[in-house]
């Protein structure tokens, strides 16, 4: 089981000669999503050589343009490039009609299914589960109605204990399967024996929180609470606290406050506003309160596998 | 007077890691307008370093992606750059309306001056004029509602013959100006000097038309005839000609064959299919019939001035 996570993009507002706006591509447990579309993301992919056809959920934190303005090229290219295979989208309401009517002006339908999940909950739910990963909503607090996204991988089979299954000529190979899922074997005579006495607890399922954009928000804590990898923003500088505060963004210290709060493992920071020409102090500032921080930069590649 | 025009993308469908789709910066008479804005766009403006804050009218040809997916984005930047000076946009019905729902529901209202003109008669029509430039739309034949755009400066004043006027010592300064606007010249004893003979024809004024996308279409000769530089899409060569009737698109030679009728001085092409791994095919096809051909590229830059 592993999680692999392409930096897009990082930046805030507006893209630049160097710079691109926030999204992510994520594999978890084998299933492909985009988190954000900044415009020009689909030529980031290509850059990074990510073939379009893999992406099969797309998730949408809000409808600033920053984060959402490179998806309608997205689905028109996959339209041009044949795709087949069904797509799923969630986002926030409003997101389906800006999406559908350009589609209908352009007279461009698309010949794959697409399906939107729009979100208005203001408490976290689980919008997405399958045999593989489960998606909640992490909801945050900014300027307009936005969602952060835990991915959790769906919970490993529990591992076999084959010194102890070996004492026991009754069970065979063929209840392996049941023995990984968590059952309890009973031999003939009646007796039971307990599931835990055959198997070994699994590794932790792996659990990606991205919670992109956002004011200093405590209530978030107890929704990404000792997870693998937390990406938040970090908007600002403490010395811009205020300009954070007035446009409801993170200052890198805040990030790391809430890193340090939910014990999270590793810290990305990311959004970055373009008035820093450089991106130390950003590092400098987290690793302060909380050290395993790193920053986000178009193209890391991030893999954590368990 | 002068006509400048940077190629900011040129290729057809969708961007790729080495081409922007279709974009041009116009500089005309010290009007500054931006022509079509795939997605990108503003990137590319980047590049090229051309101010943001010069471009005062934005042009676009009809609703395929291609065309104007970057508009939203760029109209954001000019949001967040500070801008406060008018912009005009001049395009299909349904624009305004893609435009504002995007900015309607990220909260992103502008605070600059934005006028929409949609356009939707079918005839060739004035959509613009004033002191510098006039611009007429070209209606043209694609899959949905299409119009290219002929832009020309108004006319010149007429030049001062001065040998000629110097016969005349009731001809003061003071009247030059009239002169140059056409007027003629009353002596005190009532004759009339007529204005042919104390001026000489300015320069004619420079024309530009730009027509992407349409199949091969005769109707748009007469509005082009003469002028000094066409742009016309060449999005396949001849052994394509199906596929170029299929989806309503010109070939390289069609581009030609409407060049050479219109008489034009020079022909510009592009909207180039990605089938194509090399251009070099579309200047050879169109050369054979209109010499004076060339292919558009990002970042070529042509300048013209009488």
């Amino acid at each position: 089981m592993s999680l692999r996570l392409t930096i897009l993009g990082c930046h805030s507002a507006t893209p630049r000669s160097l710079t691109y706006t926030s999204s992510q591509f994520l594999e978890m447990n084998n299933e492909c999503c985009l988190i954000d579309c900044g415009e020009g993301t689909q030529r980031q992919l290509r850059k990074y050589k990510i073939k379009f056809s893999r992406i099969k959920y797309i998730f949408i934190s809000h409808l600033h343009g920053d984060h959402f303005f490179g998806l309608i090229g997205l689905i028109s290219t996959f339209s041009l490039l044949g795709r087949n295979s069904e797509l799923h989208i969630y986002g926030p309401k409003g997101l389906k009609e800006i999406i559908l009517l350009q589609l209908k002006l352009s007279k461009s339908w698309v010949d794959f299914p697409l399906h939107f999940h729009e979100l208005s909950s203001s408490e976290s739910e689980l919008i997405l589960e399958n045999d593989r990963i489960k998606v909640y909503t992490i909801p945050l607090k900014h300027r307009i109605y936005t969602n952060g996204f835990l991915f959790t991988e769906q919970p490993l089979p529990r591992k076999l204990n084959m010194k102890e299954i070996s004492k026991y000529k009754e069970i065979d190979i063929c209840d392996y399967q049941n023995l990984k899922n968590g059952k309890d074997f009973t031999l003939t005579d009646g007796k039971i024996i307990p599931n835990k006495d055959l198997t070994i607890d699994p590794a932790e399922p792996l659990r990606y929180g991205y919670c992109s954009d956002t004011e200093y928000h405590e209530e978030i804590i107890p929704l990404i609470e000792n997870i693998d990898l937390l990406y938040h923003e970090a908007t600002f500088l403490e010395e811009h606290r205020d300009l954070a505060e007035k446009t409801k963004h993170s200052t890198a210290y805040q990030a790391a406050q809430i890193a340090h709060k939910a014990k999270v493992k590793r810290l990305l920071l990311g959004h970055y506003s373009s008035r820093y020409t450089s991106l130390d102090l950003f590092l400098e500032e987290a690793s302060i309160l909380f050290k395993n921080t790193e920053l986000a930069e178009a193209g890391n590649h991030i893999h954590l596998s368990n």
